[in-house]
């Protein structure tokens, strides 16, 4: 089983790496990062990169694909030959997947009309303009399309794939060996639960737009 | 403030960049990405590299210092390089961290003598020899080191930092950037929830060993 990882400059490292941490778990599966040009590709906070270990045209038939969002989303929404690979690939995986904003670009790339899909809580509402319908929740499955929330949304995504891919009990074993038990300091991650204040402060700030 | 993240072969991507992804964040913070050798690093599961930006000698005083873990800590426990530079950088830290092993490293350079800490549920105990109390917690502070559980449990570390270093306000504010509200479709994250034949056989497993 191999699981594809689109990576273009300033993604968001924690969207890509969170799945990859559950998801090169599942006994077979083999992840490949790939970009437009292999090498190393800096997240949007610059001060990492990752490696992309084959270009785009060297990957052809994933089982799985994962695109992680971030403000580099914006520059490949009208970029053809990324939402071309986008959906060549989408012919013929099991899975089609995404975090974040990575959701704009399959939307982009027309696959979400007429699905449920989530995104970031900042940009969720763009999804109307692909023919999606937004959906405020963690996860959101529609037939074989997978969309997370923002960010850290991600690793429940790839949890929740992996049940589906490889059963309950191997995911239970990826999550008790990546410890994932999670007890945040804050209750702050969501909009339902962050001061209005705070979430209002941010839609209108750089920070949360830098965010997705 | 800069921020330093030790890799090493075979290091576990998330534990470095789960907390990356908070401390990044916090307004005026720099993040450098430090090896024995600068360029890309694989991680335990080789399908992945995350380059170093900075050789270890480059680096002399960050204001914290965070060691992720992964199976590759064996094979620096008596690397005295990588221990002397632990030791050196410690001396002016403001604050040295774990995720993981990567606390067995801290041991190892002598940091945890008479602490409280805490490391992956595989390897707890492992801290005794370096003369720490093991505590089974998500995060355990003890002075200014910062140790925390497997995997995972790195984001919650970094975002107790982010209160402690900039404040409540800023923390809730990355937390709601990163969209931290967890929902894992499984409850099988601790030795506490997990069943305990899994417990059980991942201890006697190649899995959980090549987790740590």
């Amino acid at each position: 089983m191999q699981i594809a990882v689109l990576l273009y400059d300033r993604f968001t490292a924690l969207d890509a790496v969170g799945p990859y941490e559950i998801l090169s778990r599942i006994p077979g599966a083999e992840v490949v990062f790939t970009a437009a040009q292999p090498g190393p590709v800096r997240t949007e906070m610059t001060s990492l990169a990752l490696s992309a270990d084959a270009a785009l045209q060297e990957v052809t038939a994933p089982d799985v694909l994962l695109v992680p969002g971030g403000p580099g989303t914006a520059d490949l929404l009208a970029d053809e030959p990324t939402l071309d690979w986008i959906r060549r690939v989408d012919e013929t995986s099991t899975w089609t997947a995404s975090v974040c904003s990575g959701s704009l670009l399959l939307g982009a790339a027309g696959l979400l009309t007429g699905r449920r899909a989530t995104s970031h809580w900042v940009c969720l509402d763009h999804l109307w303009a692909f023919g999606a319908s937004p959906a405020r929740e963690r996860v959101v499955v529609d037939g074989k399309y997978a969309t997370a929330a923002g960010v850290s949304a991600g690793i429940d995504l790839a949890l929740s794939l992996t049940g589906r891919m490889a059963g309950d009990e191997i995911a239970r074993a990826v999550q008790l060996v990546v410890e994932y038990d999670p007890q945040p300091p804050y209750n702050a991650g969501s909009v339902a639960t962050a001061p209005a204040a705070l979430v209002a402060a941010l839609r209108a700030s750089d920070l949360a737009v830098g965010a997705v």
